[in-house]
């Protein structure tokens, strides 16, 4: 199918449904609608599959969407346009996201945020801001987006905002920890965001950096992304903290948010929450901790404004600043993307490139 | 008594003694050893009772260290000074503080922090840090000292390094929230920190400036602190929250302090903690608080390391810029000292100075 002739006209092309919580997905025949206003039509080149997928496919904790086409990690082409769109043309290769950055809101305006009022995440909305419906569908039956991306389709469609990928560990290290040069930095949790979150550390040149994971696999694999010691909390009897970090702090696995805070360093030690929280989840800690002098942020996407900001993390990687290519540790066909699902729940490896081609 | 003739001895002086949590403070003849090295014998000239004096009288929720000397607001002037003491010396006008910097530890190093490793504050401690023992006793039986400063005495011991006063709300905004002219300011608790974190956002010209507080009387005293707007819990049914409170954010009544955080504004609100926790406080929030880019920090005594950072204060005061008298609304002869903890309890007025030479 060529951009022109598919233009303004329903897709029919291959994607892998979720029909329910748990359960292997599915290739299907789906219907792709054509792009609405303000909606681009992407045709998907590669995908990849995030531990946030896995956590909204197992709907422990989150409200159940299904049926549903996941994934939000991807590479792909501008197939069509919506009316209004003007800034992509078909051709252009994109990086779909999952927030988005309208450049009118107070949000958007301001230096500090990246919480975009209009196209902000939202894991539980299922259907396109515009009409409330779905792009997708099989036999007319809808099936839900998941976070304005739904990448584990041959096509798909998204908000035009929403095009360009995960650096939010980088950028909870780079843009909202920012541990200088020589400072100490923990990483709680070594799947590919606290490995991006490391490969931040790296990248300003922090000379401890400390890799906490209850998967003893990962240490090898996060010496290169700069990590230089390791802790197992299995390898203790009591309960372990990192006790005294002096500098900062990064934290995406909720488990042991609390832990990452409790033990960064008394006057001047940060902690960033980076992660998805279950609905029931509850931070709780002493009073005391904060009057110490300790400080706690969260981080969305790593404080990235997707439209404004990913050009120069992109351009990082150009100049070989920023190393991408060793976060892709495991590569599949569309056909086997359960395979994808495997390596992730056995904590095999960091990225499995999906390629949408095969 | 001239300082020549009373230095190296016992001196006997009145104090007003707590023998018992919650009990009326007790005038008695107390003896006074004289300063060890490194410590410092100050004749108290004016003291004033705050809000953390009561919680540790009170001691609900608080070690109980009995029969005590509470008291840590307060003027004086040297009487004498122990071995080692070179930069004080006799007649020196001065403020104690319940928190000291030694100038050598990697906090007092720290640009960040004032947390200083040997003279942080210890409430639990009723002793001198050298040979833990009291300078206090009647008749030799110990009387216990109050985080170091113990001023409800006509002469007290202190560590020559925690001799300077309670600014911890002004630091709070100045140094820790650190809003800027024309942002928004929510203070939960308008007690004397409270006022003096409103001095500090009328100082940098914050344009609203929020007071919330369960008493009205609160209000009228607020303004002249430069509190614009007030909020009552109590004129609502439901728990009220300042939803959206756009710039930064005090808290020290840690009651108001989770209702404090998750009302600061997503994408940059920032909350700071000041206050005194009890021991089985819980700080309890959901974590997506976090994760949409809201900051929670703590701060000890404002950040001001006390030798360093507060004769510039002191300065600001000489120069008008900082309105400190405007915090004193009562004022009592030694002897009426209950007094003080009545118009306390009873949420009258800001400060109560107790004159010690009538």
């Amino acid at each position: 199918m060529s951009a022109r002739s598919t233009a303004g006209q329903v897709i029919r092309c291959k994607a892998a449904v979720a029909w329910e919580a748990g359960r292997p997905l599915v290739i299907e025949e789906v219907e792709v609608a054509p792009p609405q206003a303000m909606e681009v039509r992407l045709k998907i080149l590669f995908t990849s599959l995030c531990h946030t997928d896995v956590y909204f496919w197992e709907a422990k904790g989150q409200t159940p969407v299904f049926p549903r086409i996941f994934g939000h990690e991807a590479g792909g082409v501008v197939e069509s346009v919506g009316e209004g769109v003007t800034e992509l043309k078909p051709g252009d290769h994109v990086l779909p996201v999952f927030t988005g950055e309208c450049g009118d809101c107070r949000h958007c305006k301001s230096e500090e945020s990246n919480m975009c009022d209009l196209l902000r995440i939202n894991t539980d909305r299922g259907v396109m801001l515009s009409d409330g419906k779905t792009r997708f569908s099989i036999n007319g039956k809808p099936i839900y987006h998941f976070v304005g991306t739904s990448t584990f389709s041959e096509y798909t469609v998204v908000h035009f905002n929403g095009v360009l990928n995960n650096f939010r560990g980088l950028g909870a290290t780079l843009n909202v920890a920012k541990p200088t040069k020589g400072s100490t930095v923990a990483i709680f949790g070594l799947g590919a965001v606290g490995l991006a979150a490391a490969e931040g550390a790296r990248i300003v040149g922090a000379s401890r950096i400390i890799g906490v994971d209850l998967n003893p696999n990962r240490f090898e694999e996060a010496k290169k992304f700069g990590c230089n010691e390791f802790v197992n909390p299995k390898d203790y009897d009591k309960p372990v903290q990192v006790r005294r970090v002096h500098g900062k702090h990064q934290c995406h696995d909720l488990c042991a948010m609390i832990s990452a805070f409790e033990c960064v360093h008394d006057g001047w030690g940060v902690a960033v929450l980076v992660g998805v929280p279950n609905k029931d989840d509850a931070f709780k800690t002493h009073p005391v901790n904060f009057l110490n002098e300790r400080t706690l942020k969260g981080t969305f996407f790593g404080n990235y404004k997707p439209r404004s900001d990913l050009p120069s993390v992109v351009e990082k990687y150009i100049n070989k600043e920023l190393e991408l290519e060793k976060f892709i540790t495991h590569e599949v066909a569309f056909s086997d993307i359960n395979k994808a699902f495997d390596y992730m729940l056995a904590g095999e490896g960091i990225r499995c490139l999906i390629r949408m081609d095969t």
